[in-house]
């Protein structure tokens, strides 16, 4: 029984749009009635400017979304975005992720670590003219020409290297856009709570609501005497952003119109039905079965193995949340059936794109006929991919790569080999280390290569590079692999990165061979898939332009897919139906931490904050009533506690209807005015689903309510000097 | 962690009394201003009637409670209250537990079995002095005094034997009233939907909410042509009722004051802190492990062996139902520190006997002291009566019992044991075989036996008897039980019967000489209860009476705990907050069956029901508005689906503040006016605990929804013939 209440709900609605849409800071004029329906009352033109605020206020992680807080580059972002900064500081002696860590003063701000970064975005060009310039008909050819014209743009935009440069399809391939950040190299950890507070639930919560995470961390960006960045340096100064957002310490109401700005990674909201359909079918279901095996087997192996449990830790906790997303992702397609919805849409696009008689019909067949090849492709080498998953085995292939990238000119060489990336790529080389143990290593191979060994479709050059017929053969074959190697030594490894092909060729470490043996058969490979991409870099734009065409003349939103720019999405704070007669209600209270504390992880909150919720010292963070329009009897049915409509405690998260996705993380929640009132981090488990398909009914992002993290300052951590650097308003 | 959100909100609104009390019919007037604010029209001293409706028309199965829907001695009831009677009549040809069964006319209706009984309460006296005259002070001979004179109350009253007549304890022994009921022997089955429906989500939302059963069945009452009681007949006519419930069609909305009446069976609010913490920390604990050892010991045995699944189905059933209970008074206690509450309550109570010269402050260390020795005594009996479990050796001590008995005139006899008993004595040997595998009850034997063996308090008669030191002997010991005995066959075991002592004295069968064996240890053991039982006659009254004064006195209420009489409880259609930011909502609709439905057991709905949904066929059953205060926005949070805040659907489950116990299964659920608007079944699993506290924020009822009932009946199952023969009226 796929199609559910929900479905039968959206269907019947008729697709309200409701708050969906992560759009372009320049659309907003064009969303401007949107904005004013939900009462937001900075005026979009000035959202559209990123050199104004709030805007120039939003940076990134690389990963993450944060805001400057204060007028000497403090900055707040989630606790799981700090998460490594907070890991690098931690020492047995003083252990930052169990205890938290706050700096009284700037000098006891240590260094975030030498990799972590901010990028301020100060300018968004059009680029989609460059970019297609000059491009040639041979598919493979096309896709070459798209890179370099990118690369060319990148490059003259890096000219001062402290700039970030990237260039990022929207649209499919219809527009191209030059994003310029500004890098701040200086980064430092300033104030974080324990992990018991910060990731309170763990896994277990992970996409769950109701929520009571306290996701939030304070970093400050630190720049040269000369106030350009620079790497560094005790002598470094905090850096002066052009602006930094206000909080409003009387946060929201039920109710209350909200916006978001950050860098969403990734949506497919504009693919084709067949895409989903592959996706829902094969991709997600072929994966979960591969993750659920490596999640047991490393587990497993930790069971009885400290040092396998400490070096896995990243890797499994990434793994059970990617874990969750893909369970989230087969669930949500069970209770929805949005294969249908997006079938039943498709077909009226098909039929408006009929009636429309200068439209090309032979776009989408084209379109359907490139994409089947792609599935196949991608079922095709999936086994062949999986089978060469050793992390050393990795390693010898991107540094062999290297070498043959290295016989060309920087501009001609394949992105991530040419020289603005090396620091990235020596960093990947080093972190193997904190991350690797051999056994497990070999164990989660050995899997792979069985799985590639039960199925018909071969590549001779493993084939041969192996040299065996059979599973049984695996187990000391590949033991002689992890005997006989050097590249588990950090020094010998980073060494490659100056050898040329020669060396490689003659090496008789047995990754490097391989990964020279394979080297062919992954270049062909790739060489393929480049030239679809090529063919797609024709095909989806054709396509995309028509749809847009087909929603404007249907007044529906028209908005691009995330790809890790920045966006902005508004909405409002709101609960949602979860179940037939099972209501969410948009705000969580102090009181439902000490309901969910059990002493063990991750239920642990800390004890002086347990104490501080029993006896009740909500300080001046104490709020009256969170649902405006409540009477006495509804009341009763809400979060209020009393018949007097009295919410009587502090938020903790709250619920709203905006629109994001991964890459959110750490972002700003602004309220009408473009004060900062929370901070995103996640969304529900019903919700997941919305990378293909936004259901305004369930669609609920979590947020941080920043009132909880004044309390927290306030009354558990008495974290005065951040108080008094913030600039706290009310409404 | 105990003292979580709840008990903090119900500490500190004071002990808000809620809609609590499982009242005896004539105390209805005392309460009549509590009926009144609850919008309850029925004049409470009509309630108070037994003789007018609606309480004529509420009658007992003798372990669920069901009404009179009809003049022709239609009864409804719940689907699993009717299960034994749907079970008896289903053949693997015609398997009405798995398709439903409806009967087109009257001829169709088959006998609900031999031993299914309708009994209508129709006097309830007063008989405190009669059992309390005359009573010895030696414990033990009070205790026989309390029992000779109940049961001479008994047999007068059971002089004409078409009445059922019973003598029942009130307020722990300070009152006793004497119930007469007629017994109709000749009972129907009429109409019940399939488990598939009756038990929607079985054992997985046993004690859930959102639920979406169709708890209901229809059975008939039927009498001898002369209008009286008698056995099936072919003959017999159907039985005319004083009166019977009219049916409301347009049912109830969320805050419509409703009532309930049936036959609760037990609860503990009245007993002391330190019986509580007694259960709390070792009763159930203890009992909960044993059972989760049987279960999945029957688990494992029955999974590669059909029959013995299918012989332990009913059992298992029954034996996961208690578990469920178990784990929910373990969890709820977790959850609230009812302990702790009930404690500061007793403190309360204390102080206030302290300032009242006149009371006995003795009463209390005496009560205490008792108490102490009981919890001793069955912490002392726990494994010696555990290790005689075997259901052979059951029979084999009630036989032998029996003989014992027959040396006394009938009124000397204990219960259970006299003339009136024997019917259902004789039912209870029967019955053993269709739940019965020796290997089974061996395997269980023998863990209670181990559990007995490993522990310090021995029983010599038990050890000589069994003849074995050590666990290792026992296999072989209790497999030589099994192949030898006798008891195993229905008609050998009935024979017993009829034999003399000195017939089991001399039997070789090993069962029957084990049960002599361990006679004396036995009834040792229960002569020591009965002392003690004998004892606490006069102490728990005593304690009664000061706690009733003392409530009485702070204008709380006084009703007497549960004890399987009739009661009534008022209370209003209300949801509750399950959890911080979890609000459950007083209905479910039918879209959500479709939600639930997986087509695999138990959520395997009927397709004609699926069909009927998808289609909307709502008939005139759908609902336009259940929350009548409601706004738009607000309505957003609620089941009203759209913005117009309609309902659009038609309610299946819906929740009630009512105070029920088990044996109020089946209970009629009123409106305002007296008309039939739902059945009672359940109630939410936060709310197990209010067999020994009662919180109003949290204790929910869960009723099948008339109107539901009614659309079954209507769109889906076209019982005509039934809904032509109810009494529907309208608001």
């Amino acid at each position: 029984m796929r199609i559910a209440l929900v479905a039968a709900l959206v269907l019947s609605s008729g697709f309200a749009y409701g708050d969906e849409g992560q759009w372009q800071p320049y659309q907003m004029p064009s969303i401007a009635d949107k904005l004013e329906q939900h009462g937001i009352k900075i005026p979009a033109k000035q959202l559209a400017d990123l050199s104004q605020y709030p805007m120039n206020a939003v940076v990134s992680l690389g990963y993450c979304t944060a805001s400057f807080v204060s007028p000497q580059g403090l900055v707040v972002t989630n606790h799981h975005c700090a998460y490594r900064a907070i890991q690098y500081n931690s020492k047995s002696e003083h252990n930052y992720l169990e205890n938290g860590f706050l700096a009284k003063t700037k000098a006891d701000e240590p260094s975030a670590g030498p990799n972590e970064r901010l990028y301020i975005t100060e300018a968004v060009t059009d680029v989609t003219k460059q970019v297609m310039a000059n491009l040639s008909a041979d598919p493979l050819a096309r896709y070459e020409d798209i890179q370099t014209n990118s690369k060319a743009l990148v490059k003259d935009c890096e000219a001062d290297d402290n700039y970030r440069c990237e260039v990022n399809s929207f649209h499919n391939g219809l527009e191209f856009y030059l994003t310029k950040q500004l890098i701040i190299r200086d980064v430092r950890l300033v104030y974080a709570p324990p992990e018991s507070v910060g990731g309170y639930g763990g896994d277990i919560d992970n996409y769950e609501y109701p929520r009571h995470s306290g996701d939030f961390a304070f970093l400050r960006a630190y720049v040269g005497k000369d106030g350009k960045p620079a790497t560094y340096s005790k002598d470094n100064v905090p850096f002066t952003p052009k602006s930094f957002v206000k909080v409003n310490a009387d946060g929201v109401k039920a109710g209350d119109g909200v916006f978001v700005a950050g860098y969403p990674g990734s949506t497919s909201r504009y693919r084709m039905t067949s895409e989903l359909k592959f996706a829902s079918d094969w991709l997600y279901p072929t994966y979960a079965s591969r993750y659920q095996l490596q999640i047991d087997t490393i587990k497993a192996m930790g069971a009885g193995n400290k040092d396998v449990a400490i070096k896995y830790a990243g890797t499994m906790a990434s793994m059970e949340n990617r874990m969750k997303k893909l369970n989230g992702l087969l669930d949500g397609f069970k209770a929805t059936d949005i294969v249908g919805i997006k079938q039943a849409r498709e077909n009226d696009f098909l039929a408006w794109l009929k009636q429309d008689k200068g439209a090309n019909q032979a776009l989408v067949t084209e379109l359907q006929s490139l994409l089947s090849t792609q599935h196949q492709q991608l079922q095709g080498s999936y086994y062949f991919s999986n089978a060469q998953s050793s992390a050393l085995l990795d390693a010898a292939k991107s540094l062999y790569r290297l070498a043959k990238e290295k016989q060309k000119s920087d501009d001609k060489r394949e992105q991530g080999y040419q020289e603005r990336d090396m620091k990235m790529f020596t960093a990947k080389l080093e972190r193997i280390d904190s991350s690797f143990e051999a056994s497990v290593d070999q164990m989660l191979w050995q899997q792979d290569l069985n799985a590639y060994l039960a199925q018909p479709l071969k590549e001779a050059a493993l084939d041969k590079a192996l040299g065996i017929t059979s599973p049984a053969q695996l187990d000391a074959k590949l033991a002689s692999f992890y005997q006989a190697t050097e590249l588990n030594d950090q020094a010998k490894r980073l060494a490659w990165m100056n050898a040329d092909t020669a060396a490689f060729e003659a090496s008789s470490d047995p990754f490097i061979a391989l990964a020279v043996a394979l080297y062919d058969a992954n270049m062909a490979q790739e060489k393929a898939e480049k030239r679809l991409e090529g063919e797609l870099s024709v095909a989806r734009p054709a396509y995309m332009k028509a749809v847009i065409a087909y929603n404007q003349a249907n007044n529906w939103p028209v908005y691009p897919d995330a790809n890790g720019t920045l966006r902005i999405t508004y909405g409002m704070v709101d609960g949602y139906q979860s179940k037939d007669a099972l209501y969410k209600q948009p705000f969580t209270r102090l009181e439902g931490i000490v309901a969910k504390h059990t002493g063990v992880e991750p239920f642990n909150a800390p004890s002086k904050l347990v104490d501080a919720i029993n006896a009740k010292r909500y300080g001046s963070h104490e709020v009256e009533n969170l649902y405006p329009e409540l009477g006495t009897w509804i009341c009763r049915l809400f979060s209020c506690l009393d018949e007097a409509g009295k919410f009587g405690s502090v938020p903790v998260n709250f619920l709203s209807s905006v629109d994001t996705t991964g890459g959110n993380s750490g972002s700003p929640v602004f309220n009408a005015k473009g004060d900062l009132v929370g901070l995103n981090f996640d969304s529900t488990y019903e919700a997941i689903t919305k990378d293909w398909f936004f259901n305004p009914t369930i669609t609920r992002a979590i947020h941080v309510d920043f009132r909880y993290i004044l309390w927290m300052m306030d009354e558990v951590d008495n974290a005065d000097n951040l108080i008094a650097e913030l600039e706290l308003v009310r409404n």
